[in-house]
Order: C-alpha cells, then sequence, then structure tokens
C-alpha cells in the first residue's frame, strides 16, 4: 500500500520515531504566513486577456477568480500580509534577445509578447491590485516567483516561513514557485480551486501527482478561508 | 491549435522576428555540456533496494538502467564531463529531527530511512559509481540536484551551459532538477526512456504536461547515443 | 560629519519617519538566533595548524578560542542552537581539479593542502566538536558559509532569522559570511574578539570600514556572554 | 614569506601540482566576458549627487568616470556586452517599510532616500545611459549585484564567465559584487581606478585586504584597455 508521496504506508508504520512536523496539521499564524498570488494579469484571468481562451476551461469551471477574491479578503482580515509573484513583462527590445537559449515555455511567452509592459494584458487583474503593505516582488522570468527575484528576501524579512500560493498557472508557475518554496524551506498551502492552467488535464496531473510531494497542505477555498476566520 | 507548451501556434507564426534560439536544434559540445546523473542509488535502481518494488514497472518496461549505462558510455567517448546529483543520505541522529517542517516527500524518506549513509542502499549503482574525473556534487536535501547545493557552481567551473539529464525520480527529482536547471540558464535535454519513476502514469503526465515547457530537448536513448557518436 | 556606514548624519536626523528596526537593539531571542562557528579547524586555530603561524598573532592577542568556548557556553546554556559552517576540506583526486579558473585564495587553499580531510588539521577543534542537536552545514567551496550549501536551508528550518558569528578568518570567510547572511535577510551580529585572522591589521580595517555597513551589532565576548545571560 | 592571499610562498612551492589555472593570467574573449557597471547613478557620480560630496574624494583623485567611460569604449569597440547593477532606487510606500530588521548600510540609504526613483539622483550618469543590447540587471537591494536578482542568470544566458568590474562603492558594493561572483564561479576583473568610495582609506584597505583574495585580476585602466584593444 502507498502512501500519497508514493512511499510503503507498512515501511512508514514500522518507524518508531515521529516529530511533530510529520503529524502536525498546517496552522496560519499571521506573523508567520504570507498570502502569494502569481502572476494575476489579464492576460491570464480576464476575458479578452491574450492567454484567457486557455484559461477560460479551468477558471469558469472553478470560479478560481472568485475564490482567489475570497482567500484574498480572508487573508487581509486576518492580517496576513500579500505578496504578489508577477512574470516578467514583454517588453519592446527586450533584454533576452540575445541570450543563447531558451526554455519552450519562455520561449513561447516571448514570442506572443505576453503581459506585455505598460497594456492592459501585462497589468493586474483590477481585484488583485496591490494596496499598501502588500509587497510586489521582482518580476521572475519564467516560472518559479523565486527564481532570480527579491521573493525569498522579502518573506524573509517580514519573518515569513509558511506561504499560501494561489493564482496562476497550475502545472508551470504555481508548481514550480511550490517545488522551490519546498526546497527553500517553506511550508507550502496550495488551493486547489484558486488556481487556473491551459485544461484541467494538465491541472489534475499536476495536482495527483507531483503537488502531494511537495505541499504540506492541499486545500479547497472554503477550507482555507475557515481556517483564516478562526 | 495550440503547441506543445500550450501557447497558440497562431500567435507564434504572426510574430515576425524569429531568434536562433526559437529554432535552433539542441548540440551537445564537449566544452559546453555536462551529463547529469541523479540519484543513482540502489534504493532506487537495483533489485531488493527500498523503493526498487516501486520503480520497478518503469525501470524493467523501458529498460531503464541499460539505456544509462548507454548514455554515459557515449558521454564518455564523446569526452562529455560527468555529474552525479546524489539525494541526502539517511543518517542517525540526522540534522533534520529538530525541523519545524518538512514536506511530505522528505518526511517519507526520512521515516523509510532511504538511501541509508553506510549501506548498500544508500551506495551508487555499481555500474554508476564515479571514476576519476566526475563530479559528485553535495548532497541535495529534498528533489533539485541545485538546490541548496555546488551544482551550479561545478558546472560554471567547468564552463559548461548545457545538461543532458538522466536517473530517478521522473516527476519529483528530475523534473525538479529540470526546472530548477531551466531556471538558472542551462539548455536542458531530458532522456526519457533513461529515467525511471513509481508508475507509468505518474511518468507519463510529467512528460507530457510539464517537461516540454523547460526541456529543449526530450529524446530516446537512441537519439542521444546518435548525437553523441557523431 | 558622517555616521558609521558612511552616510551623512544630518540627512538621517531629516528624515521624520523612523522605523522600529532603525533604532531597535539586536535582541537574541532562543527560537530566532543560531550561532554560526565558521571554520573551527585545528589548521586555522590549534598550535601545529598547517595556517597557525598566520593565526597566532590575533588568535592570541585577542584569546579568540577562550572567547569563542565563552560564547559557546553561553549560546548552549541559553538554547540557542549551534551551527558550524566548514570550510571545503582538501581531498585527493580533488573535484576542481579541472576548473576553468580559481580565485586567488581557493588556489592557494587547493595548492597548500589546507584542511585536508582525514587529517588533523583538517578536523574541528575538539572543543568545537558538534554535539547532538548541531547542525553542520555543507562544506563551502570559498569564503561564504552560504554559498553553495544548506546554511540558508537549515537556518529556515529551524526557524530563525538572526545569527550570532565566531571563528575564522576575519576579512575573508566571515565578512562574506556577514555580507550574504545580511543580503540573505539575517540580522547578523559580530563578536570582535571571538574572530581571528592573518593579522591585525586586515582584521582592523574589516571591522572599521567594512562590518559596521552589514552587521546590526558588533560586539565583544563580554557584552554577548551578559546578553545571552539575562 | 607571505603571497598576496595570505598563504605562505613555501608551502605553494612545496607542491609539485600546478594547474594551468594557478599560472594563467586572466584574459578577455568577447564571447566569454561581460563589463558589470555597478551602480552609476548621478547620485554617486555626479556634482550634486546626493552622495557626491562623500565620493569626490576618490572620484576626483583617481579620474574615475573618466576611466569608467574609457574602459566601456574599449568594451564597446571589442564586442564585450554591457551588464548594468543597479542599486535599488528609493519609492515612497517602499515596500521595505514593514522589515523587521535592515542591515545598518541599507537603513541609511532608505533613511536618505538615496537613487530616489524618477528623480535625477536616481538616474544613471548620462554617460553611461544603457543602449540597445545593453543589459540592466533587477534592482540589487543592498550591495551585491547578484544577490536577489538575475544577474546571474543574465551571465550565463549570453554564455559569459567572466566579469570586468568598475563602477561604485569600492568596499561595499563593488567588493560584495566580487565576492558573490567569485563564489559563484565567475573569473574575475576588477580595475583599481575605475572605483571610487567614500575615502581612499576604505578603499585601499579592501584593494589591499580583500580584492586580491577573489580577483583573479587587479588592473588599471591603462592596463584593461590596452588588454582589450589587442
Amino acid at each position: 500500500m502507498i502512501d500519497h508521496t508514493g512511499m510503503p504506508h507498512a515501511a512508514v508504520r514500522g518507524v518508531a520515531i515521529e516529530q511533530e512536523w510529520m503529524v502536525a496539521e498546517t496552522t496560519y499564524e499571521p506573523d508567520l504566513t504570507g498570502l502569494l498570488i502569481v502572476d494575476p494579469y489579464n492576460d491570464f484571468l480576464s476575458e479578452g486577456g491574450k492567454l484567457y481562451e486557455l484559461s477560460r476551461e479551468t477558471l469558469e469551471s472553478l470560479d478560481v477568480v472568485e475564490h482567489m477574491l475570497q482567500i484574498l479578503a480572508a487573508a487581509r482580515s486576518r492580517g496576513i500580509r500579500v505578496f504578489i509573484a508577477p512574470h516578467h513583462r514583454w517588453r519592446d527590445n527586450d533584454a533576452h534577445l540575445h541570450w543563447k537559449t531558451m526554455p519552450p515555455v519562455q520561449a513561447s511567452a516571448y514570442k506572443n509578447r505576453v503581459f506585455a509592459d505598460g497594456t492592459w494584458g501585462g497589468s493586474f487583474h483590477p481585484d488583485f491590485e496591490p494596496i499598501p503593505g502588500d509587497v510586489v516582488a521582482l518580476e521572475h522570468w519564467m516560472s518559479s516567483g523565486f527564481a532570480n527575484t527579491d521573493l525569498d528576501l522579502q518573506l524573509k524579512k517580514h519573518g515569513l516561513r509558511k506561504v499560501i500560493i494561489i493564482g496562476m498557472r497550475a502545472n508551470t508557475c504555481i508548481e514550480s514557485t511550490l517545488r522551490f518554496a519546498a526546497e527553500l524551506g517553506y511550508e507550502v498551502t496550495v488551493i486547489k480551486d484558486a488556481i487556473g492552467s491551459f485544461g484541467l488535464a494538465e491541472m489534475d496531473a499536476s495536482l495527483k501527482f507531483n503537488m502531494p510531494a511537495y505541499a504540506n497542505a492541499i486545500l479547497s477555498t472554503k477550507e482555507i478561508v475557515e481556517k483564516l476566520s478562526k
């Protein structure tokens, strides 16, 4: 019998030593926890955005934008600080014109001029515009909100070691941000119906096979809002 | 119509500027390329290893160990340097006994005493023992061979900016190492039948949905051996 | 008039907003603070060590080893966890034989076979041998205890964001570890008579010109022991 | 007898194995080398800048701005790509208002509103405005151009592993950028009369005690221009 990390339960049960962190449920102390919103751009989240036709299935079937808003409100009420991790915005004469190489996902974003700086598509969805006290991290070039940015620094400077992740795109930016966060030592919660992707298949695979290995909790919006309201 | 990165082809075709890196096929110059073998432990790869029953399906159906050997031999013949990225070995009184938290995949490895230091299971499969000139990176705590180790430094110190990745485990360590490598600026090739996992389903999902976004090439053993033999 | 960071006091006084962190004295809560001992090798600290003739002046005139011991004892009494950041140990057939380049300080260490693995010189000074519960980070290749190691991860996993730094060598490893710690978001205290160097001149320059820019506190052993004893 | 890294020459001479990198002089191939200009702001470099009175002594006695220009011209002629590493610009409602702590050098910059965004002082000196093809890295929060930015990524994406460093401020940003570059695996050259500081004393100490440990070459402007002109 196999548990959700792919390790045999029998062996697990056979080990006497059980540390606190093996059984403890994640808690959400405002002085330890940040809400991390990944790539809340109009191009992803708003009808008419360059990628909206790709996002539509997951966003609409799961009511993702509404869920993101509920979590944002619950976090603000609870005094949990908000961090936005924005993808690199396409710019004219862009710095990566002369790069030796590019991963496919990045080449596509470049060619499609996704999240173009100064345009509506490259602006945050109006409901996720930062307010004073929110932290907008430096733009990440590819998928992880932590890679080549100040996100880790910002979290540490606020004394935080737990993050709740919502936003776009489930199996790329969300999963990469989760993987980096876990490698960097953070305790991560992913909200499964406050993330979207380019189709349910890729998102379901990520939620089934990969995220349970790295996230300390995978919750619904209803569950996290309840936990934050206590 | 959608290309394999999930971006629309139409938009791609509509963009006049095509950089060299958008169309170029990956090449494998020995002075720019390293072969990266992830976690070639007996516990993963050898009959009797703690995780072998979980690995068996993918390893045996794809002939993974044999393919890894063919690629290793081709890389050595071509003068491509070999790097081993080893997972943290379980040790008594282990340093993470007092950690505040742990991702599930790491808690499982800890509880199961996987890759125990000084044991056969925590030793490299005999065919992948390093020889003089190979580089064994520092042990990684979780999944990415780059996180909290000297792997990026070692590759740079040898002047390399391309890596070929083989080994274990497809959707965890291999995919995390790929994601980190791509974020760090490397041009990555994954060999799809020289990696294994705990079942074809999780491995197929990783190869279908995630790896094509980050890998510049996903090749078979036959294909990479041919390219390295030219 | 210039303050110790090289910025004009007048301007400082002219700014109305004063954040708490601008005036607050560093405190040493055991659940937030780690003691970081850098490179406590016999080659550095013990009569007969390969570098002891170079270290002798600072170590003996400042009573550094005795001070390090007092701080270690005070930290243990206070329940502050101990971290050792060890320099790369020289090994035969060393992995960096084929590196393209090396900074001078590293080339010297390599040529002199400093901290040779398995020798007395490459062992910790007996008074600084780790005990159960101490954390020994991965070996750093050059000067910063954080570069290419798991030290940042280990501190985060224990929930710490403040470090007290002692050990060797003032203007290289100590100062680099301080600079990296500050960039990574830690609040750093350096103990000025529990660090040594290869002469008072280089150490004094580091303490006068550089460390005050990055350390939130520079204290004597007497001062830190008092603070830890409260 | 002691060499410039503080290690004994006698021991060095006693070691038979001499690797190429131990004796080789640094060379400046355009496809491997970048010119890195650190913090070329008016506040630092231009009469009337907020920090110019502090910079004046070193800038004027060494003719730093003129030297920086000569090196920039020589680099452009040689086809060496230019990278600018800019310090964080002060902004109203700045993100670090709520940080738990700050190193003194950063608190001072904050309080003095140094490099204020949108002002002349926070603009690049007109002679160092980037031109198409130059790369402007993400803003660094404190001293190292590499910390919490994309500078390492940008250098790698252009296939570079050597950097020439010029700009401000010798013992803080220049030295931190040098230390980080060396830890990250780069081969570094510092130009000793194309850097400035807040007084010759702190700059001389950095050049005498610290930079020789990490820089593969410390050259004058005359020397680097000659090497780039060949």
